[in-house]
């Protein structure tokens, strides 16, 4: 397995293009992404009640194939009503029609900004006329892309594997995603959602679903800058099959490749989350349930008095110990075992639920552990088989600042 | 009903005392409330599944009555094993006997301060000694013990109701209770526990368990200041019965002070929540079901991104309705009606789910509503028949200053 250069267009047949449409000041902000054949699609959505009409409109299609997707950011188009799914219809239809494709519902449409507010659908038609007459190959073309879809993102994310699978065919995952930025202030906007495309051309099952569920939950939903869930999250994979060779499904070197795509693109969220100075990581391990390990990681990653700790590298263990005790996992606190790592060194904590030490020395290495750019939580909760990981980040003035300014 | 000077000894029969037992540098850090006679007690625990010692020793003893109650603030007796176990035992027997009391159980104990730290026993008990010598009725006592109790508490909080009940009989009810507040430098302290004593002359019967966990779900159960729950939150009523007439259970001027006094108290809790600048009342009606109702109270006040707004003014309803929809509670977009109280204006913001107003000028007036000390956001899901009412606080650069700086 190789990582290559590259976004979205670097698996074969994907054209991207990335333009200003108007609905930003400035930059750029409506993406679209083709496929030269129908590509199998399978899509996540958020489960927040309050879901935005181009989800609501993903999600009553439901398109089992997709040849293109429309990405506008900075609005969200949620809280719209019926004008707001209308808009996600023209929309559609507006992108079928200039791409050239004669069934809608081959186009996925979603939107990522300022949530309550109308689009301004000229402004949005013009765009998508534009990008689809600069859709391309190559970096350029997965550059646009990448930047179109940012709100608060201060960087670009991406990556792209390159993999042999068990029948010999070679084949590319390739991903690009949006997630929590710290804001700069011609770009203020409120709503971090995560949005996050993966295309490949890989030959896949219609029966993928689960698997693509799975990896799901072990990437994307195993992060939290926050712990507010998003009215537009929506992540998506687009396989044409291009690379031919077998279904991919059961190969080992796909899940591999594929797992490693979203998992390097969650961790670029977490590490571009807005006001972030550390990454935290999370890792239960000896828990009775899988569901529970997950529980567990979540609410340690999204205590607010763990995330300023970890921000002021304060050795407040005491709190990652309350975190997991308001948890859905079932322990005995007399098996807890307790590490902190960072900095390059590894410091015991709890052993069967009591501190290891209690002098200051100590307790001034934990805060050294606790001083590096990512800190390692690892728990050990007794002798159960499941384990999960979960990343997060820490909480700081800036995390306030960005979230406290006014919104236009 | 009456609102009366006074704090824990107002009801008859009650005395406290608050020393200085060296615990924490300088501040009083132990308090004793005892009753002249066994009172009935009804007592509430945190649901973390990581308890305090001296949590775990009361859930055991489970006591029906208690005749006194001791109080260290500075360290929380939490992650602390056996040892921590033992040293609960100590401080009880040790009060029983410094007190004149014969059953060991009828005295409570509870600590708040650090976790993960072992008490200093020495300290400790010569504390209990000073206060039980120094126990007494009346405002200065009432002061100590209220102050003996605080953390990061910026200040004392206690209230006290008299009360006329059906049978003629005048009863009091007072209430003392510690909270979350901003930190001083020779007081940082970690952890932000809950904790509140409730003291009647009022007679109760022994079925009184599932009004005062009404009374609880109503009052403390429906306040956030960061959403983590502590180890060691405690809420205990002592009613002595010293006022006499007929058991006061179903005497609804009764429980009506009685949920005056924790509303009070909770409130209190919230105003001088860690870096709060402004309060959060949240009332969500109509919902279908009173968990549901509950649920998005909750989630509202819970979310970061809604507490960040808040804190700088700026109106971005759409984040409450995001934290609306991750809550459990089931409702139709379209039937949502969402105002905003503050600065003495209302504001409708949402009718049917979708914003009433879109241009600059009605934003600034959301706006200005949001500038006031409280801000009250009034939800209406539809027509069903449940609402429950919560406080919160806003999330500010002070809050993570607090929570960020070393714990020593």
């Amino acid at each position: 397995m190789e990582k290559i250069e590259g976004g979205i267009t670097a698996a074969q047949g994907f054209k991207a293009a990335g333009v200003h449409s108007g609905v930003k000041y400035r930059s750029l902000d409506l993406g679209v992404v083709t496929s030269d054949v129908p590509a199998k699609s399978f899509i996540g959505y958020t489960s927040n009640k309050v879901k935005a009409a181009p989800v609501q409109v993903m999600m009553e299609t439901n398109p089992r194939e997709l040849q293109a997707f429309v990405i506008n950011s900075g609005n969200a188009n949620a809280l719209t009503g019926k004008r707001g799914i209308e808009d996600v219809y023209n929309m559609r239809a507006h992108a079928a029609s200039a791409l050239g494709i004669d069934d809608e519902e081959l186009v996925g449409v979603i939107s990522t900004g300022l949530i309550g507010r109308f689009l301004n659908m000229p402004k949005i038609l013009y765009g998508i006329d534009r990008a689809s007459k600069e859709l391309a190959y190559g970096f350029e073309a997965d550059n646009d892309f990448a930047e179109a879809i940012m709100t608060t993102d201060t960087r670009k994310k991406e990556v792209a594997y390159r993999v042999k699978l068990g029948d010999g065919s070679l084949i590319t995952i390739a991903g690009v995603a949006k997630g929590s930025g710290m804001i700069s202030p011609h770009m203020k906007v409120l709503h971090a959602t995560t949005l996050s495309f993966i295309s490949t051309d890989a030959v896949l099952s219609d029966d993928f679903n689960d698997k693509w569920q799975q990896t799901l939950d072990e990437t994307f939903n195993m992060i939290s800058v926050d712990g507010d869930q998003s009215t537009n999250d929506m992540s998506v994979l687009m396989a044409n099959g291009l690379a031919g060779g077998d279904t991919a499904d059961d190969d080992p070197n796909f899940m591999k490749a594929l797992k490693n795509v979203m998992q390097d693109l969650a961790y670029m969220v977490v590490e571009d989350g807005e006001g972030v100075t550390k990454v935290i990581e999370v890792e239960v391990r000896g828990a009775p349930s899988k569901e529970g390990a997950a529980s567990a990681v979540k609410s340690i990653i999204r205590s607010p008095l763990v995330k300023t700790a970890i921000f002021g590298s304060d050795p407040n263990y005491g709190r990652i110990m309350m975190a997991l005790g308001n948890s859905d996992c079932d322990f005995k606190i007399d098996d807890v075992k307790l590490t902190i790592v960072g900095s390059g060194i590894e410091v015991p904590i709890l052993e069967c639920g009591t501190p290891v030490f209690e002098d200051q020395r100590s307790v001034d290495i934990v805060r050294m552990a606790m001083e590096g750019d990512t800190v390692k939580i690892v728990v050990i909760l007794g002798d159960g088989e499941h384990t999960a990981t979960g990343w997060g980040c820490d909480l700081s003035y800036d995390y306030v600042k960005i979230n406290a300014e006014y919104t236009t």
